[in-house]
């Protein structure tokens, strides 16, 4: 069985490097894989070959396509004026999930942090700059996390996108639908009660 | 983006179905595959297809192998005239990890189990047989988990075994090792306790 060892421990510790697995849940799904070889295994090894291969990030936004340009961008039914600003494109499937934004995307890759040295050339703000002036952009919502490092990047892109004189919003942060404020952290009660509405 | 959504799509109901994985963390675990297409999700698709084509069960003994007897029956450095009985090819792994046994192995394939009509036709208890008599076994030790299943199957074989005059023997049940008895269930106790040894 070396070989096979061989192969199959290496295809444990590929599995144990997906997040969300380490290497015992690696190592069990791997044999329920294995005893699943032609209902699972191998249509997911095709499946994981043809995606790998056909899925490229767009070039206008950074969402992942299997064409250049992404279906968002592409897509004449959607919004012009407004570009939302994304961390990730988790987060702009997490945005399309919730149906809430009827515009184009556009996804930074990340946000700016001096430690892992990920700086703004690092991100895509150059070419949301390009984007603003091509696609007529009169507003740009950064919908970004409501992390130190999301918030921080947020600032940074404002600051960035000011000289254009165009409308640069975040998303309100405030009580989540369904929160109750005995569980609430303090910052997001602060954050609530500062920008509190008029009912 | 429609028709990669749709084999993105595909890809995380297949890989939500692998144990230890949800629908979200195989959302996950696929944006994060997609974002290091050449270094993880392509080497991965590579790697599953070949373990795929590849891997086959031992026809000796039911354990995972390249060739049509795995290395463990083939190797004539294992001891021969014990039989250990596991359910699954992982438990086959754990004892091999541990490096407990000599001998070689048998995969009964899972245990009895009227409910999801697994019956003993189901398990490879007639292979056994014929091993016993072709392989000259003088023992079989059945290291069937310790839950209800497991030792209904172990009680089974045994008793099958039983007009073939050999030993058969089970795993010993009590305190794990490096285990508290504040921690321990009555059952183990009570197996701990009953099957006690002078000192």
């Amino acid at each position: 069985m070396a070989d096979a060892t061989r192969d199959i421990e290496a295809l444990i510790d590929l599995m144990a490097r997906l997040p969300g697995l380490g290497p015992r849940s690696a190592r069990r799904a791997v044999l329920h894989l294995l005893k699943k070889r032609d209902t699972q295994l191998l249509p997911l090894a095709r499946l994981l070959g043809e995606v790998g291969h056909s899925v490229r990030d767009c070039l206008n936004c950074g969402n992942l396509s299997t064409s250049d340009i992404c279906a968002i961008c592409e897509s004449p039914k959607r919004a012009t004026g407004q570009i939302c600003v994304v961390e990730d494109v988790a987060d702009l499937w997490a945005m399309e999930r919730a149906q809430v934004f009827p515009g184009r995307y556009h996804v930074l890759g990340g946000t700016l942090s001096p430690l892992d040295d990920v700086g703004p050339d690092d991100l895509t703000i150059p070419k949301l700059r390009d984007r603003i002036a091509a696609e007529e952009i009169s507003e740009v919502i950064l919908a970004l996390n409501a992390t130190v490092e999301g918030q921080t990047t947020a600032h940074y892109v404002a600051r960035e996108l000011e000289p254009l004189g165009i409308v640069v919003s975040g998303l309100a942060q405030g009580v989540p639908v369904g929160g109750e404020l005995d569980y609430l952290d303090e910052g997001t009660l602060r954050a609530a009660l500062s920008s509190r509405k008029s009912i």
